[in-house]
């Protein structure tokens, strides 16, 4: 596919190198979530999917698993399937973040207050519930008919279940609603926000990283490697997008060195991997990727 | 365990049969959800595991595996786990079926305009997601860490994601809410009550028993008649539920009919296997059962 030969031509530019990924994500999610009958259900799913924020976790997946050798021919469809379970999981929780509560504090999250809700509440509610278990439904399937690659996939969906729950995404979503009940501003410093950012989109992209790492056979110390990797990708992603909702002219410094911290901290962890590939992953912590985005 | 001994004693006392394997399951309930820092997170998960509605699905998982003769060190402890997630997967929808949404109507179900609710909104949305997620990340980590049984366990985590999913469980959940926010009595009856019944209860119990027969090692054709018959148990124990919450007296006849229909269905799909086992599982579909419960 052209696709596959402008990797292979160009690794150097490495924009298109994710505009790539990203393409095929995209196409994967469109094949999965085909607005089908009965259209009451598999209308808000296929909206609520496609008008969720997109992250690079799902990118990243397909990045690490082609950066430790996973050439088996299996590994980069199964890479682009638990791509899209990624963006899934991402897209339900984002849903029932908006979700319409009786007793939720107006938002002061600018997201929230523009957020256009297309379906009733209700629906939004029971079509995340439903994109979650579809997500486990579609993990569980692709194992390889042939068998021997079972244990990796239990593996991924341990990962992608913590990832989301009460430690990880939940826990973030959690501490960004404390803070909108309390509002109060001590609360919500610098610290807090590192800490939401390190819950949400860091461990999002973190497990991203390495569930890639695990599907493309990488070793215990890679993986865990390009997890760091992409826990601080995730959560400059987060900072960057907070403080482009929040812009508070006070903090920037503070937001700044906690960015230049992460990059620095990134950037070590991709020490002694391959070096072509290398530049590609490490052009996502670069700020001229943050402004095309 | 004198649990154990009083089911060999007498099998034929079905009842304290369910009981013993009901508190098994209560007891691994509580060794999976302690109250444990931290409280803002654990408090709320172990109270909306401990005080959702029971259903006789997780047992069911216990007894189909024991029927289909699991009796490998594994299976009887693998089935509790499964049979844990299959009431921490009803604890969970329960919890986001109750939650109060700025745009849902007035429920006309008793049982939700008596739920009472211990926590804020944002509070029990979360939870509710992150036991979901807590589902299937102990479904990952119940492999047997010696292998060889992934495949089975990626299985169950399919037929579980499938039972709650857009075509189960969620779909069930949605009809339930179209018939409150329609509320026309043409719409919502006896054959609307079928079918919520069917997706809800129905899809569960028959989840319940299909994963205990898969993880005790039944052939595809035990596996099938004892989904089907969880599929009759539940939609019995569905209906006579909503029954007991909405006595309405000329659509008694419609619901007896139902519930006999069902019961002999359900008593049909029992043919063939070890009779001991038989009376126990089928005094799950006797009147004297629900009168007890």
């Amino acid at each position: 596919s052209p696709c596959n030969r402008a990797i292979k031509v160009s690794m150097s530019q490495n924009q298109s190198y994710w505009t790539c990924v990203t393409q095929k994500i995209e196409d994967q999610l469109k094949q999965l979530i085909p607005v089908r009958p009965p259209l009451l259900v598999y209308e808000p799913m296929h909206h609520l999917v496609f008008t969720a924020r997109r992250t690079m976790a799902p990118a990243l997946c397909v990045a690490t698993c082609e950066l430790v050798g996973g050439q088996q021919p299996i590994s980069p469809n199964q890479a682009l399937v638990v791509a899209s379970a990624l963006h899934l999981v991402q897209a339900a929780l984002f849903t029932h973040e908006q979700l319409p509560l009786t007793d939720r504090p107006i938002p002061s999250n600018p997201e929230t207050l523009t957020h256009h809700h297309a379906f009733a509440a209700g629906v939004e509610l029971l079509t995340g519930d439903g994109i979650l278990s579809f997500v486990y439904e579609l993990l569980g399937r692709s194992d390889d008919p042939a068998g021997g690659n079972s244990e990796r996939l239990l593996r991924v969906i341990i990962e992608i279940a913590r990832a989301m729950g009460s430690e990880g995404m939940v826990d973030g979503q959690y501490r960004k609603m404390l803070c909108s009940v309390l509002g109060s501003e001590e609360l919500c410093d610098v610290g807090w926000v590192d800490h939401v950012c390190e819950k949400k989109e860091g461990r999002l992209y973190a497990c991203g990283a390495a569930c890639g790492a695990i599907l493309g056979g990488g070793s215990e110390e890679e993986i865990e490697k390009l997890r760091n990797y992409g826990l601080y990708v995730g959560k400059i992603h987060g900072l960057m997008l907070y403080y482009h909702n929040n812009r508070t002219g006070g903090e920037e410094k503070g937001f700044t060195d906690l960015v230049e911290r992460c990059t620095s901290l990134a950037l070590k962890e991709l020490e002694g991997f391959n070096q072509g590939m290398v530049q590609t992953l490490s052009s996502l912590v670069r700020a001229s990727f943050w402004d095309k985005c």
